[in-house]
């Protein structure tokens, strides 16, 4: 007998058939012995109607009262969510209780709609599983030190699922999504792509954090923190296929640098267009110019992500950077009223045509030469590398954003990962 | 300065352009230095597809634990209302914040789906007022002993509103609905009907319970024990009318018999076609018959309204009572397998076309003739009298259900209330 956190996502709880489906899946874990803890999300749809009716009252200015009310509205997606489930189950003839973040409860800090979680008290949750229960707990969401209600922001369910698992130490946290599991990349770009049986914990991190969307990064962050098994699968297989084999489908998340997978250099390719690049151009080139541009940034809340600063030429040089497009505009014009005049630069050119394509793999720390096949294969389909970004794990580049499927397909096949076993 | 309670019904909040005019309204209210509490209904027909939902998984039984999770998900219809309103106030420029029930706590007891208050702890809403800000608090539910979500019923918003007044002691509790008063009687079948301009607290008693339902019973039950000041007002009616002129309109449920109140002999009439008959036929007369009949009926939770026994003849009598329609089969059912045979009668009747009219007004206590007047007006339109109930303040009658139009023009006639002034 294992404890075993499910969560499901809000595609997989879209319907009343849905949601009976899932209830169907968790009865049978149960009743093969498993002490069960279910984090489902909102029905599909269903944050987005509540928010957008918020959006259409919306005060000018976004205050912290107008946050903490955006969470009153949008936790109520999974509160229905818990509540149907467990209506669910009773009709598949299981005990089965729900519980809101506040009723377990589930204590993150007051920053509304981005709240992080700070403790989990299991003790209400542990005397119903040694009761027989099913427990059922609303993603997305907990209390803060004054009884508010906060959320975690969007995708905070896989992150919901993942502190339970790890508050109440169980042996593995299942994550029940509409894709079956990570692949060397994107299966819509390159069909031939893998599913990976297993990936570690760092190369997962970096895809989550470089657009692969299987699951919320800080998800995978609280589960590399406290070493909790987790496992992405596909809650589209019946329900009622055999339960070994439905524990060993999908991707496992790992702790453990085993032989097999040293063996390939590059696990996954991951990819993202919803950054755009702006260059400051002509900046004298004097020390503490980079903290004047990024300080500047950083103090209107905008994330800059890859960093170039070139080499200077005649006393100036160019300093680009890149952020998320939605922040583009406000950035342009930020430098433009403000940082451009003290620093006595030339002009801010920007370009939102690109993306950024990455290789990851845990093997590149004792492999040379990974960055160098990188540059190699990109160059022999001609594409130009404008920005590049290193980590110990993973290499980015930044190029045009029309080259991207082009050297995706490219990387794919360079790495081998179109045949590979994983 | 006084202490104000808006409640507003679904209808009222059916919609953000809606919510925006009870903004406004409120507003309007606050800004004239009243400190306000508004107890708003979920969005109308929220409540209803929130429940469709759980009615499509429920199980066979219906157990406490299931009717644990249909307040979870039924809770969430106020808990949005009350999200949207404070931000619909915050873009008015006020200071707003809301409140579950659990936060306030507003704490009942477990009885899932019908829960009853116990208390209201009002520190925290009244710390909120003293920093100047609107508070917004959910109708409909509290939290029990156990830190379970209640609800309190349909219409509960009402009750909601009322025990708020009643635990801050308020000036005044103002409830907006789609109607603008209480009527003489129901406008749509007597189009002579009045607004009153006030109603005494045991006559609108009586008209809830009689069918009017402008105001849930329970929460003019609340008003008279707690002598909360309570007026039924129009939310329909421009937001931006004069204070004066609104704190005057609707009807008035008052708590002193004053002069002119006296006056009238009958203040309204009352309704309903929700009632079935049935009459337990040929059963041997001695002493327990009632308790027999009734006491089966009690205790399979149906309700008995009027009651009747007839005069003995030759040993046997007859035995007549009206329970709610959708109990009606279940009755008969239960009458003929459990009690007719224990009892030696000879047979169940029954007649679902029937109907209950009724006069009501505080000055019968005083006047005598007013039931026989209340008969001579109904025989003179050749209407028979099945059965008659009466009351200190109220007489009613069971007649044929198609008589129910003619029955109440006749009385609302006979009472001179389609002239007096009220």
């Amino acid at each position: 007998m294992a404890l075993i956190v499910h969560k499901y996502g809000g595609t997989s709880m879209g319907s009343t058939e849905r949601i009976r489906n899932v209830a169907k899946r968790v009865a049978k874990w149960a009743r093969a012995g498993h002490q069960m803890v279910v984090v489902p999300s909102a029905m599909s749809g269903e944050t987005n109607r509540l928010l957008g009716l918020a959006k259409e009252l919306a005060p000018q200015s976004h205050t912290d009262a107008y946050a903490r009310e955006l969470d009153m509205i949008a936790s109520t997606g999974e509160q229905v969510s818990v509540g149907l489930l467990s209506i669910a189950l009773q009709a598949e003839g299981m005990q089965a209780v729900s519980y809101a973040g506040w009723q377990v409860p589930i204590k993150t800090d007051s920053a509304y709609t981005k709240a992080r979680i700070e403790s989990i008290d299991d003790a209400r949750v542990r005397a119903d599983l040694a009761a027989g229960k099913v427990v059922i707990i609303t993603g997305f969401q907990g209390i803060d030190a004054l009884g508010n209600i906060t959320t975690l922001g969007r995708g905070g369910s896989d992150t919901s699922a993942v502190a339970v698992a790890a508050a109440m130490k169980a042996d593995e946290c299942l994550i029940y999504t509409d894709v079956d599991g990570v692949y060397t990349t994107d299966p819509r770009i390159v069909p031939e792509a893998r599913r990976l049986h297993t990936i570690s914990f760092e190369e997962m991190l970096e895809m989550a954090s470089l657009g692969s969307k299987v699951l919320q990064i800080r998800s995978v962050e609280f589960a590399g923190k406290y070493r909790v098994p987790l496992r992405v699968l596909s809650s589209f297989t019946p329900w009622d296929i055999a339960i070994e084999e439905e524990a060993k489908s999908g991707t496992l998340i790992t702790f453990e640098e085993d032989e097999k997978m040293e063996q390939a250099v590059v696990s996954g390719i991951a990819f993202n267009r919803d950054e755009a690049k702006i260059t400051v151009m002509g900046v004298p080139d004097k020390p503490g110019i980079a903290y004047q541009i990024l300080g500047a940034v950083a103090e209107a809340n905008i994330d800059v992500d890859v960093i170039l600063q070139n080499v200077s030429h005649e006393g100036k040089t160019d300093f680009s950077f890149t952020v998320h497009r939605n922040d583009y505009a406000r950035t342009v014009e930020l430098l433009n009223t403000k940082v451009l005049p003290e620093l006595g630069a030339e002009k801010v050119a920007g370009d939102t045509r690109i993306c950024k394509v990455s290789i990851v793999g845990i093997g590149m720390r004792s492999h040379v030469g990974v960055a160098a096949a990188m540059f190699r294969a990109l160059s022999e389909e001609g594409i130009n590398i404008q920005m590049i970004t290193t980590s110990e794990i993973k290499t980015s580049v930044v190029i045009d954003e029309k080259y991207m499927e082009l050297a995706v397909r490219a990387l794919h096949r360079a790495f081998d990962l179109d045949q590979q076993a994983s």
